[in-house]
């Protein structure tokens, strides 16, 4: 008999999370409010307009505004932080979303940093990641959000157990693994320089991959029962995680597309609506 | 035979880095600037009390001024906050250290929060912590520092090791694992809420104890030839580790008292020292 599966749909999550966001909006807008993001994005990279586009049309959906500013890819750090603070000082833009990566020549983190905090919807300021390590963040980033808030939503408890994520980066395996402590997980964080990785994935209850590379977490990586959270993207629709192997071992696991992805646009427009509440008081 | 084994020695390590500090201190003093460290104190908690004066101490002793700043306990978050923002606008004070913990009906937090970033010398400002995490702090958690600046006195590597850090405190458990992460080790934080916790331990190649309970760490949950560094100090002169069991199977270990202790009050006053040469410029 083959063991059951259970698939865990980032379609359904993000879903169930706009539906309770709509009643959130149609109370803001008796009150003549309408949420408003506004997203950077700095450069002709085809994926990053890609993301930004898929973001707006969300808004769109949902009856959230959305401002798009496009900067040329030869915007210095000085010009961008000026645009990021005209949007700061914008009382009608709610939250602020910067895609990452922005050219290289531009100072990334002190652009980054201009994001005021009541707007850094993505939680990418030293300050928003902070809180979330600390526990008390409004705007986590939106990808670790939406990893804890698809486990959430199925049920699948965190708390003692062991969690490997794979990746460090400041807005992905950092936050991630710091939400899943504070969710009482003991978290191992690995990455290139890790020794006997796939010994190390084994060891997982719950496994994170956020590595950027297609179908890195190999099948026999993954303990028998494993939940398996691939958080990549890669060319080709591939996760970082081989999806079918994986599923072998795995209990639970989120495919790519219609996993984390959807779930990280919701969660954003959450932020988003949540801080015009604020906003709005 | 029996094998050899390292006493990480705290007391050569801070030796050697106030060593280093004299002659800093030296050059700053040709230019008319001594370095300032304000300590503030609240309530009369006596082993808060001890460690203060101790810092003070070590303040005199190395030519650095120390400003103590005692308030009753039953001051107000409010009126911390005045006394820590008197102490930002001072140009003579360079670093400041609330010892921890405060009173309870105080927000530590908030208190924290007001201190000026560059006068942060403990790092306990979310902004300090985020820098650490990321790898660009001027001045990391001292306990935290004096732990990696131990390990790198003795030439011990952390690349591709696996840490196992025990404790998830915003000012030990949670930056110590941020940093042996940020110098390639793969890093596993544990926790009361973590399951099996020897096993856990066992995979360490490092082993960082910051429990707060004396003699929490068993001989047996270490693998041999492991580096235990104990950041643990309980009454009775006691760590979190039980030291002598410990040491059969460790290649090396830090002893309590005389291990990390006197390494973070030098790494306290370097931060300080650095703060003022930053001022000084």
């Amino acid at each position: 008999m083959k063991a059951e599966k259970l698939i865990l749909d980032g379609n359904r999550v993000a879903a169930n999370m706009k539906e309770k966001l709509a009643g959130q909006i149609n109370r803001l807008s008796e009150k003549g409010i309408v949420p408003c993001l506004a997203t950077i994005l700095v450069g002709d990279d085809p994926s990053s307009a890609t993301y930004v586009r898929m973001k707006g049309n969300a808004c769109k959906r949902l009856g959230i505004h959305s401002v798009r500013v496009d900067l040329p890819s030869n915007t210095t750090t000085y010009e961008l932080i000026a645009a990021i603070n005209k949007l700061n000082d914008d009382p009608n833009i709610h939250g602020i979303l910067l895609q990452h990566p922005v050219p290289h020549p531009i100072d990334e983190r002190a652009a980054f940093e201009a994001i005021r905090i009541d707007k850094d919807v993505d939680g990418v300021t030293t300050q928003g990641f902070a809180q979330n390590a600390f526990g008390f963040a409004d705007y986590p980033s939106c990808t670790p959000a939406a990893i804890i808030g698809i486990l959430e939503y199925y049920n699948i408890p965190i708390e003692g157990k062991h969690a490997v994520v794979i990746g460090r980066s400041p807005i992905l395996g950092k936050p991630v693994s710091a939400m899943l402590l504070n969710k009482n997980a003991t978290v191992t964080t690995c990455h290139s320089k890790t020794a006997n990785l796939d010994n190390i994935v084994r060891l997982g209850d719950i496994v994170v991959a956020a590595v950027g590379k297609p179908k890195f977490v190999q099948g026999d990586w993954i303990k028998p029962g494993a939940i398996v959270v691939d958080a990549g993207y890669n060319k080709g629709n591939f996760g970082d995680v081989d999806y079918d192997a994986c599923l072998k071992n795995a209990y639970a696991i989120t495919p790519v597309p219609a996993g984390v992805g959807p779930v990280t646009i919701a969660t954003l427009l959450k932020h988003t609506v949540e801080a015009a509440e604020k906003f709005g008081y």
